[in-house]
């Protein structure tokens, strides 16, 4: 690997995504990406009793479903990277605690998706064979963790965006011919004083600005390199305030720039307001959706931009406010 | 770098560490170690409004002796690799949002601190010249959120393991003649069934005899071959059951073994019952007093193995059992 310009690394093995799995809640099977998910529930509770319990096994499911989808067996696996939103990651810590795979925890609120596969392919690029990244979010289990339980019945505010229930994982390795990592870009915290915490999208928009004008200068590629440059999950309002931020940078993303929190949720038909977020977000539709776009070449060339919100709800209580973070991975095929 | 046996990567550039820094709160300036530690606060709030500003006070204060330290300027530093006990980590995404440097946000409870070391040290095996890592831990953030606020001044119980007010970083560099990292041994979840949120110790010890023991056969090695194991943080209760565990495996760790949890705490003037805990704890002992005694030779070789729980306060009252995971590092000069 090389580092080039500030923040980027290029890799010159191409770490591959041999594998992919997603499964979601039933919100998500009524959007228009259902198709794309390996399973979709019918009961955001799967059975169990907590949503945290089920948002659990939901990882445990789909990096169940991942690993028997590659054929890859497990004790060849030799990393596992993955984070959710819930306190200290428990959803990971305890979904994948049968895996008995060598495991980092990690924390990037949604932005951990990306930080998953960008460690993993570091990890893949200099001698390892496979990893697994994987991230996870449920609707009912932020919620009631970040603003008010579901119960309380609260109304939400039209900034609001609506968290995922779903995980998305994927197995890299050091061989195969799928689409496969070519570049990095690792963000810095970006703190430009928000502080609504119902406005995630306003919050995270300077983040990906960062990081993509950064992207941008350290290849020395334009936005139109890529067919297309996904965030993920800045919704309706940060996706404007993104397209004008790179506007007034000198960088037009409009024609090829895509919001995964857009993508997830049909406008007109589910009322989300903002578009959908949380780690669970990108890394589902990654994992159905855009996988298969890039398996089947409808695309080619993406930019893969997963921004977080580096925030608990204690701080903003604590009158703080939001900084954000943004991660890139390119990824062709 | 090369990955040897099961679980283990072998250096073959030898990340080393340049610097170091810590500070820590008033209860560890009355221990044992108070020499070491490059500040030591008189007062665990430091002027601010609440526990968790003061907790992202000290990790940015850290940060900042440690890079004033080094020489290095910050610009030069490619990546910071951190975190915390708190709730989404906001004590170090706080405490580092003026850093400005690519940052990745990890999560390993307890284990934390090593995590922070394994994953900068691959980066560093593969051209990076500079990276931080840290992770901090506050005695009254941590008892709030995991247990009661202390207004309450509940009892502990005497298997109850005291929170470290600390933060301890370092910045490990490709090139330099100091300790360096020669072997990683990454751990899996283990989950022996203990459900006593009080007994951290006893949950933490199959963890780290899992990754002790595999750390051994790895690198075809004895407990005698380091001048020192050192764990962190499985206090009084913990160390006693991994002896024993370790015994019963056939690996006689005794006489070289000690616990930064018990060696931060005076155990007959301060009463920490089963000793000292929390990512402060190995973080703090190792950046002030394990590495000057490896700076000057007192110790040579020594094993860091950092243990955590991963668990939330929820997932106790919903019954759950508490998973360990320990990392591992092999630090010589």
């Amino acid at each position: 690997m090389k580092k080039i310009g500030k923040q980027t690394i290029q890799f010159e093995k191409n770490p591959t995504i041999i594998s992919t799995a997603s499964i979601v809640g039933p919100k998500e099977a009524n959007g228009p990406l259902a198709k794309y998910f390996d399973k979709c529930l019918e009961d955001a509770m799967w059975g169990e009793k907590s949503w945290e319990k089920a948002e659990s096994k939901i990882v445990k499911e789909t990096v169940n479903t991942l690993i028997s989808k590659s054929g890859i067996p497990t004790n060849k696996i030799e990393y596992c990277f993955a984070g959710d939103l819930i306190n200290q990651c428990i959803s990971s810590s305890f979904g994948l605690r049968e895996l008995s795979v060598p495991f980092y925890g990690i924390f990037g609120a949604c932005s951990t998706f990306v930080e998953s596969i960008q460690l993993a392919s570091v990890f893949i690029e200099n001698g390892i064979k496979y990893t697994i990244s994987c991230a996870s979010s449920h609707f009912c289990s932020a919620e009631r963790q970040f603003r008010f339980p579901l119960e309380l019945g609260n109304q939400r505010p039209p900034t609001s965006q609506w968290t995922v229930t779903g995980c998305g994982s994927l197995i890299l390795s050091s061989n195969g011919d799928g689409p496969h990592i070519t570049h990095i870009t690792s963000g810095k915290i970006v703190d430009m004083g928000i502080k609504d915490a119902n406005n995630m999208g306003a919050a995270m928009a300077p983040a990906a600005l960062d990081t993509l004008i950064t992207h941008f200068k350290d290849t020395n590629r334009l936005p139109s390199y890529y067919d297309a440059i996904i965030t993920g999950d800045l919704g309706y309002i940060g996706r404007d305030i993104l397209i004008e931020l790179c506007d007034k940078a000198g960088y037009n993303i409009k024609p090829n720039y895509n919001d995964c929190g857009i993508l997830i949720f049909d406008k007109s038909k589910q009322d989300t307001h903002s578009g959908g977020s949380g780690c669970g977000c990108i890394a589902s539709v990654f994992s159905g959706y855009l996988f298969e776009q890039l398996k089947t070449k409808k695309l080619k060339k993406i930019l893969l931009v997963a921004t977080g919100a580096l925030m608990n709800s204690m701080s903003s209580q604590q009158g703080e406010t939001i900084p954000g973070i943004a991660q890139a991975v390119s990824i062709e095929i």
